[in-house]
């Protein structure tokens, strides 16, 4: 491979997923230079306050209160920060200098979307913002590219956790909304000042995004209709209970066909959800995105809708495609290997298993196969014994803890050539229980 | 925008993938070409008998059995043909020309996508393949760019939709695995020689390409340990259901970390999975993917796996993807408004109420507000009377049929204006009931 100049990366802000952002990107630098083809330099964390506490540890000379310093000298800008400003102004400059740039400012790129792709667009510079909804999960590039050949109809999540949360609770504990709400402060899942959160302002900006790319049409966050969570009574849970239902902030993005022709509509509010909808199955601080696409049919995104390392994760993803199109002129679907692992053999895979065998019933068998199990290292979780038609025989089931195919494939052969088995019926794994 | 020559496109296969990709090309030209930015002219379509009959009308003059020279001319080569040879050579051909290529080919990917990955970076061309996993199901594309920046520990889907089919049709409906096999090939979930599917090579060639991008390494299919379902009987599936678990066949990619170091392991087979646990859910043919990954968490991606549309929606998204690509000269979030459709206002949304009034418990209360409704053109679904502390009050919750929001707020209105009513306690919107 070629030598390419190492692109700088700025990074604005060092809360809790930039301090996560920083750490992953010093402590894999040699991961991501065999992903991306080339050492991505971390030029600097631009912050307000230099000499503040973090949550994480890092070099102090990465520092700098001179951002716009910073981002001028940077090839790919990371922002971090929130807020409308100072991030518009940063990111403006940055991409009207030719910097590619990553955010994961929902706020900013519901407000100032079509002016920050407008910048990018007239230089070819690139903004990319899987962060800004669904936290670690994949939803912007799988609108963006995935169903770029398909027409969707309709976008339906759970875009807030925190509100999830709150609502979770309510409906698990027939906790009040007050209360939900103190414990969801205590716990760190709403902030200090949680009206962004329960009034629906997060959510609808998740919406106008959502929206915007799922029609290819610029959905202002201003036409969202958006109703909070604070009108939801313990009263309302625990009717919408009875009912067999539970109740759950949605965005709603949609076409409306009528009259008026094919229009769309983006919206938030708390709305029922049957009980066995996939979305009521979304509990705690996770979201879940529901796409209907007319070629497609359902699909659904389910993860991790906030905390600082997994919003790195998604914020990471998009730092080295850009990295990987800055070397290669390209996206590029990166399968040449640069990781290279060993296979490991299935004989050393490690999992658990349920063997049932067909046994004489007479005294002691329980224990003797157990102590065949025992001696070739693999542990019982249970050991069951069934009927059989045959009442000479019985049928045990047995259950074992986490150990090596190898050890079982032992036990197996054991057990066929074992005087009182007569014959191993069957052999599965248990790999989700 | 310039004037840029449209990309031409050439299909090779017009089975039950490549016919709908034929047809959604010619119908949706106008969309395609806004998104694109240029005309995706359609060259060709290349079949072994150009006057076979297809499952969609096609305009015949675009049918030839000359693929090669159909490829030779072509900037973008889909090919939806299947099997090893000749799809190998000619893609081959393609990319070291330049062309990029889009694939659903899980077979070819999985035995020769090195060497076909080699091609395309030799000469910078593109290689495309999301419709190889998961159908409709954006996988590909996630793994590839959106957990770039993390670390995957674990990959574990259901990835073949007939034996999903087929084992779900035994644990519903008590069937064995020949009545259920007979079925879904009556049903067309099935081929007339279901060896791959129900051996689990198809499943295999999945966990191969999964096990190759997740973890960025070269998984060779022969290394993938692979059991198919045809052990599976009745009464292990009536055991799994007594026990609380259904019997799914897995494809599983795991780190493996032991002696060994950090191995990789690929692997299918039929197993246990806790009733409670998201795969278990997953019925008919439709597959599910979860992907751990170390900063991201637990992630899900679930849709259709199959069928022909379904399967087309993720040709096209790859078609888009490149032909953007081949404008711009980069991947582009093409958040750049295409459609500009109009924004429908909240008055004109159309959904479900679910509506609780307080009203004086008196003769006649009932069919009053039912009228009320009525004359605002919402049409009642359900009313129920619940019992209220103070006696001479009812509760009275009602359910409406879909109708519009602006309708809704005038009986809302009504009614609080109602001489029988004492109070509109609450109001909320039933979107997934």
């Amino acid at each position: 491979m070629n030598e390419y100049r190492s692109p700088r990366v700025a990074l604005l802000g060092a809360g809790s997923v930039g301090s996560q952002v920083a750490r992953l990107l010093l402590e894999r630098g040699d991961e991501y230079e065999a992903r991306v083809g080339a050492r991505l330099e971390l030029a600097g964390i631009g912050v307000r306050n230099v000499s503040a506490r973090r949550d994480v540890e890092l070099p102090q000379e990465l520092f700098t209160d001179d951002l716009e310093k910073l981002v001028a000298s940077s090839d790919i800008v990371i922002e971090l920060m929130g807020g409308i400003e100072p991030a518009r102004t940063l990111l403006l400059g940055a991409l009207k200098a030719g910097a590619d740039v990553v955010t994961a400012n929902k706020a900013l790129v519901a407000a100032h979307g079509p002016e920050l792709h407008e910048a990018a667009a007239t230089v070819g510079a690139q903004l990319s913002f899987e962060a800004a909804v669904g936290g670690a999960i994949p939803i912007i590039r799988p609108l963006d590219a995935s169903l770029a050949g398909d027409r969707v109809n309709r976008v339906m999540g759970i875009v807030n956790g925190t509100t999830n949360y709150i609502l979770d609770k309510m409906h698990r504990e027939g906790a009040s909304l007050e209360e939900a709400l103190r414990v969801a402060t205590e716990l760190g899942y709403a902030e200090a000042d949680p009206t962004a959160d329960i009034e629906g302002f997060d959510a609808a900006s998740k919406a106008t995004i959502l929206a915007s790319l799922a029609f290819h049409t610029t959905v202002p966050v201003e036409s969202v209709y958006r109703e909070g969570i604070t009108g939801v009574t313990a009263d309302m849970v625990a009717q919408a209970e009875k009912d067999g239902r539970v109740i759950k902030l949605l965005a709603i993005c949609e076409r409306v066909n009528g009259s008026g022709g094919e229009r769309v509509n983006a919206r938030v509010y708390p709305a029922l959800v049957a009980a066995d909808h996939p979305l009521a199955a979304v509990h705690e601080a996770k979201n879940a995105i529901f796409v209907e696409a007319e070629a497609a049919g359902d699909l659904m995104f389910y993860g991790a809708g906030a905390g600082g390392i997994e919003t790195a994760s998604a914020v990471l993803g998009d730092l080295v495609s850009l990295a990987r199109r800055h070397i290669a002129g390209g996206p590029g679907t990166a399968v040449t290997p640069t990781a290279n692992l060993t296979i490991a053999p299935m004989e050393e895979v490690v999992t658990r298993y349920q063997v049932t065998l067909e046994v004489r019933d007479q005294p002691g068998v329980m224990s003797r196969l157990a102590g065949l199990f025992g001696d070739s290292g693999v542990s019982m979780e249970s050991i069951e014994q069934r009927s059989s038609d045959d009442e000479s025989l019985a049928t045990l089931v047995v259950g074992t803890h986490a150990a090596k195919e190898a050890d079982l494939q032992s036990v197996i052969t054991a057990l066929a050539e074992h005087s009182d088995v007569v014959s191993v019926s069957s052999f599965v794994r248990a790999e989700a229980v």
